[in-house]
Order: structure tokens, then sequence, then C-alpha cells
């Protein structure tokens, strides 16, 4: 497989085209953004972190029969993946309360969430991804009814799996965003990633912060405690 | 039916008790608000005229099939009605992109909706009438899913027989809130008011602005364009 040209930077992975062009790589950058890219640093290591860990993750699904597009580690910072034409709204599922919902809400950090809660929210920066539904996604053509069902029953067969992985190791699944493309066949499967980067963890006994937010909110060891989510999941760094 | 205490004071509108437990009387003022109620403002004859708007709406809607709490005109500005629990969302359908949806997802004002546009918002001043979806109203206990799924049915089946209403008066109906709750037992009926305070209607020809948007926008002649629309509907006043 050889790398080419690049195709996309994001605020946190660039993405390049390969010699296939059913492939791509990703590369995560040790870039750091929060607020809609508002505040951003490098921070060391993170990439070969949330390659490894989203990598990690990615497998556990997979055995678990749910269809991503992650195909292989091609080095600490890369993976080989299928190109997904990706559908442009992000798919978020509550365990608990927290962050924005939170704010929108008036709801206190912490409340458990029964059932949990899905949002799908459109991925434009400018518009600071608004929350959406099922209606403006069929209306303005986004994605389709049977689309909608699809990345709902996905997000939550995710989450079915993850919480008791993190719960095995000693964490909550506070919530988490997913998102999702087609392949070259038009089937729905999970794309972008899945790292400490766009999901929530909780120490289950000390309710200790270990994903993202101890950037956004300025707690330090960000990328320690990262590592510290990866070791008790087992993951070889 | 006699009138008794004030039970509670709404911005455009103020409820009675009455000597029926089970009815309530409406009063319907000429105080008009926008921007959460930062803007309000004394319209000589709204309240009169949306008293009769409200119980010809309402009465067309009862014709129909669909069930709402209007009883009977008392006065020129009050309705007798049924005492209802209040469901603390509101439903909006929108046909054509307009308002708020135009100002969060960046789409085009006059843009038909195809399908039409069902949101849910949860009524909370202090937090600025958030969007909420199905998963927000089952998870804190606003609703049940069966109540959910009456909610939107009733409001599109609203959508049907206005539209057309509107239409054959040579006008559009852009969008409207309906707010519903339960009688005393447990059914799901139409409460609130259907006024040109709750919705937009545009003239069909020249697009003219025939609701609320006229006082948020400060275009002047409110109450007389809510009279020109009541007039072309045939409503008495």
């Amino acid at each position: 497989m050889e790398k080419r040209e690049e195709l996309y930077r994001g605020k946190a992975k660039t993405v390049y085209l390969t010699d296939d062009s059913d492939k791509l790589i990703l590369l995560f950058r040790n870039d750091t953004s929060a607020f809609d890219g508002e505040k951003i640093e490098q921070l060391e290591r993170k990439g070969e972190v949330n390659n490894k860990f989203n990598h990690f993750i990615m497998s556990r699904l997979e055995e678990a029969g749910i269809s991503t597009q992650v195909e292989a580690l091609v080095s600490d910072t890369e993976s080989l993946v299928k190109k997904l034409k990706m559908i442009p709204v992000e798919c978020v599922v509550r365990n608990v309360a927290a962050g924005s919902l939170v704010r929108r809400l008036g709801v206190e950090e912490g409340q458990s969430l029964n059932p949990p809660v899905f949002e799908f929210f459109l991925k434009n920066d400018a518009l600071h991804d608004p929350m959406v539904n099922d209606f403006h996604i069929v209306s303005f053509g986004w994605a389709t009814e049977a689309q909608i069902a699809s990345m709902k029953a996905l997000t939550f067969a995710v989450n079915n799996v993850l919480k008791k992985l993190f719960d095995d190791a000693g964490m909550i699944l506070v919530d988490y965003k997913l998102e999702f493309g087609l392949d070259k066949d038009g089937e729905i499967v999970l794309g972008d990633e899945f790292t400490p980067d766009g999901c929530r963890l909780w120490d289950k006994e000390t309710r200790k912060k270990m994903d993202k937010d101890r950037f956004r909110q300025g707690l330090g060891s960000v990328v320690e405690t990262y590592i510290e989510v990866a070791e008790r999941l087992g993951i070889k760094l």
C-alpha cells in the first residue's frame, strides 16, 4: 500500500489517498482542539495513542459484528481504512448527563439517563454543530430514513459493546459520538474514530475525568490519562 | 359557569379557575411578547382578535376529528376550556423554512420543506426553549413514547386541515407550534392556542408576513394584519 497525496486535513487527523482507490490512510496528529477549534494545542504522543486506541476499539466492534472502516495499523500514527462517503451528521449516545446536554437542558451533571439519550448533530463548525432531528436529515437530504434507522441501531449496538468493555476496566462510558459513511456498495459503515477525544470516560470509583474534558477544562495530564485508559484496556502502546 | 380566582398568568393569556373543577377560563390579553419576553407591548384589540381566531380554528379542528380543549366563547376576550395537565413541550411543524430554523441550520428563508419538518422544544424561557428530541422527552419523563407518537400524529393532522384552510384563503401556513395536554381520562388533547401569535402566515402572492413576525421585526400594522387574516377566513369579529 503506497501513501499518495493529502485528500483532507481535519482538526486532529489528516486523510491521504493511497494507490488503491477504495482505501485511505488516516494520520492521527498531535493537534488537540476544542470549542470549534478556538483552543488548539499540540500534545506529545497523542496521535500515536489515539491511533492505537482507535484500532483497538474498532477491532472489538468488528468482533461484535459492527462494520468499521478500519483495515490495519500501518505505522504508530497511521491506519489504513476503507474509503467512505461520509454522512454529515454526528451520532451521540449519552448514558450519563454531561457537557452540552447539561448546559442546554439545565440538568445535573452525572445524572444517569434511562433510557440513554440519542442525539444527531449537523457537522458544521460555522453553525457550531447544531442539534438536528430525523426530519431535518430527511428533508435536507443528508441521509434517508433507512440510513437514519441504521445509524441509530449501530450507535446503540456500539453502546452495548463499549459500556461493558469500559466497565470491566473500571470506567463509565458517559457519552460518545460516532460518524458513519457509505462504502462502495452503499452499506453503512462506522467511520471517523473512537478515542478519548470523542467520548467521555469517568473513573468508576473517583469519577475522575479521563477524556478530552481534561483538555477542554484545563485539568492537565491529558495524554498521560489517555495512556492510563489504554493501559487499563490492555492496549499495547 | 362562574369565573373564580386566577390560576396562572402567562405572557399573553391568563388562566382562571371556574366553579367546575374540570373547566378553566382563558383570557386573551392584549400583551404581545417576543424574544423570551424581552420585547413586550400592549396591542389594542389583539386579545379579542386572538380569542375569536383561536375559537374558529379549534372548531375547524374539532370538526376534522381532532380533540381540542376549547368548549365555548364566553366573552370577546375569554373562552371556556377543558382543564388539561399540560405536557411541557412545544410541537412545531414547518412547511417552509423561516425563523429559528434559518438561523440554526443556515438554510434559505422561504425554501419549501418536503417532507415538512417536525421539531420538539422544551418550554423553558430561562433556557430559551431548547430543541429536544424523543429520547430527551422519554428519558426526563416529560411524556411517554405513546404520547410522543400521538403528539406527532396530531400535529401533522392539524397541518392537513390548516394548510388547506389557509391556502383557500390565499395564505401559506409556513410553520406553527402546538401544545398538548392530558384530560381527566389521560387522553391527549390540543391545548393552548392557535393564533397568528404562534404561527407564520404569508400571503400566497406577495409573501407579505401576516403573523407575529410583524411585531418581532417591527413591521407595524400587527393587529390590523391579524384582522385581515381573520376576515379572509370569514371569522366574525
